[in-house]
């Protein structure tokens, strides 16, 4: 059943998709107004379940990539990842009955909204990661047999690029030169699919899941409902696991370089609380990929890892982390499509270069826990 | 009227287009190797003065991009600058009448002759930069109107480019980066033109100069004729101003860096003969940029610089400069339509970085003259 996206909605959806972001997938109050005004101009957006896809219809999703330090610099004016899709349209001589996400975060969740209103079309309720990564091969459907070949990129000033590599890291490795050369980001269509492919590799309704996580936090502003509590109740009805608090801390340091059509560094923060005396260390390179605490690794990739305000609950971004906030790091188990041998390949600790092996969050919560 | 070109011919054009090459443009003797193979499949290949092409006819020039010193390395195998080629004519719906080099160089003025072989078309008798010249924007079809943009790039593992950008400056910007990503070296199909195009914009019958020069540097190694004399004689009967001797010198240093998809360094010249006692520096970026004697510049882009073998007269490129080697550097006043306004500012000292204004190489020889 179709559900029309209104403004409330798009505010809750990119709150969500910025918690599911673990830190990338760019900011959320960009991505938020860009919608809102969408819908102000041409009504709501029809948000569609996977299954209401037909098998042969054509799915085009658009994404930006590059370093999302640099996204919230240039501002996209929203037409760049329409023209993307126009090109891909153009090229492979097919119209997209529908778009939708490559992953969850505040910019790449809201932006297929933005192109869904323009081009009068739906959004797809799933994505293909269920969280934000950094790299473009990192997609469920990749791994389940979809290539990122042929992929149409667009920058502000008019510069399109068509590319078609042998495979999806090839896609990955020059479609990032591209966006260097593009001034650090570019906007994506890619992964083009058949309603089936949709259906049979994508991660399902984690935009519905995104807005109701954003409204459940956003609520607790008026209930006075603890926001970690309400983000435990959500997680644990849903395909991932029950959010894991990993720590309570202020921000002593954040190392930040954009490079490469990245940003990578790593998060230091002080404990308080329960947590005073310890320090808790997150690496990045557009998303938290581990946290570690005195040395120790308490959640690593896939698993979900994510700092919260520790006041209202919001998430912050990489981007937007800074010295002094106070900060609760959350971690939250990935769905099982997410944990499988080949996915581990793909986005596991070792493919980003940690020399151990994938340990599922909740074992080693639940092997601390039996150690107090 | 046609020529055709012969295995022999190709042994002199690889010779005369690596001396006007000025060091890059690539290995001579790839570029012959492959041209030969293709004449002894397919038979001579037509060579055009551009005279000869109708006011509608499509021409695509080909070429290769990158640092030099990784041609030698990744070897083309011919086809994939034909890909380009067709890819080129796939995106704009058309037929390529003739193809032809942009640049005279060992590699870039050879490939055409392939991939006219390869399709069956004639070699345009013109090039677009007189000379070779590291980057894509510095062609005479740039300054006189034509843009760079679309261009098609492929790599040796079927990776495809199509790129479409504001002007010709962003093609080489984002082209570089793609080069770079498909492993330093990419190739491409550009400049896109008509046959009055080519007629009103190109450097005419530079394939055919570049041919004689060859021919007669390799007939003094029969003829014990000094080849520093041929090759005066030669340009002084040509668009081009006679050869004036720089500098005569055993080669002491050489460095060299291939990095952003170029080749970037400079070689040190200890003299010999009338020039003992005194150091020759000559930098470049693909291409050698400026001469300098004890510090003294004696000539500068867009005029052209070049290393003999001491003993034969034959050109040695960038990647071939070795320690110890007996070189003769030559200049070549370039033709009048590089030398306008327009044309300096897209090549001349400045662009590269010098802090100078461009000063004709036969006025500097002149005053250095007047002074003896």
């Amino acid at each position: 059943m179709s559900r029309w996206i209104t403004e409330e909605d798009i505010e809750n959806l990119a709150v969500g998709a910025a918690l599911l972001g673990t830190g990338g997938g760019g900011d959320p109050y960009l991505g938020k107004l860009m919608v809102q005004k969408c819908i102000r101009e041409n009504g709501p957006i029809e948000l569609i379940d996977p299954n209401q896809l037909s098998d042969q219809d054509t799915v085009i999703p658009v994404s930006m990539m590059g370093a999302p330090t640099i996204m919230t610099e240039k501002i996209p004016n929203g037409d760049e990842s329409l023209k993307s899709l126009r090109l891909m349209e153009k090229q492979s001589g097919v119209k997209a009955n529908a778009t939708m996400p490559v992953e969850c975060g505040g910019l790449n969740s809201t932006i297929p909204f933005v192109v869904a209103s323009k081009a009068g079309i739906p959004v797809v309720d799933a994505d293909g990661m269920g969280r934000a990564f950094p790299e473009l091969q990192m997609e469920t459907f990749h791994i389940h047999g979809v290539s990122a070949s042929p992929t149409a990129l667009h920058d502000e000033r008019g510069n399109a690029v068509f590319l078609e590599a042998q495979d999806s890291p090839m896609i990955e490795h020059i479609a990032r030169g591209v966006a260097v050369r593009m001034g650090g980001v570019a906007h994506a269509a890619m992964y083009k699919m058949t309603g089936k492919e949709v259906k049979d590799t994508s991660i399902h309704n984690t935009m519905s899941l995104c807005i109701d996580l954003g409204k459940a936090i956003r609520e607790t502003q008026i209930t006075k409902q603890n926001p970690i509590e309400v983000i435990k109740h959500v997680t644990k009805n849903s395909i991932y696991g029950e959010a894991i608090v990993l720590f309570e801390g202020k921000v002593t340091d954040v190392e930040r370089k954009s490079t490469d059509g990245f940003v990578r560094g790593k998060a230091t923060v002080s404990g308080l609380k329960s947590f005073i005396g310890k320090t808790l260390q997150v690496d990045f390179q557009n998303e938290n990929l581990c946290a570690q605490i005195d040395g120790k690794v308490v959640a690593m990739v896939p698993d979900l890892i994510t700092f919260l305000d520790s006041e209202t609950g919001l998430p912050i971004t990489t981007e937007g982390m800074k010295y002094g906030f106070r900060v609760i790091c959350i971690g939250i188990p990935t769905p099982p499509i997410m944990r499988s041998d080949k996915a581990i390949e793909v986005w596991g600790p070792r493919y980003f270069g940690y020399d151990m092996d994938y340990v599922e969050i909740e074992k080693i919560h639940d092997k601390e826990e039996s150690h107090v």
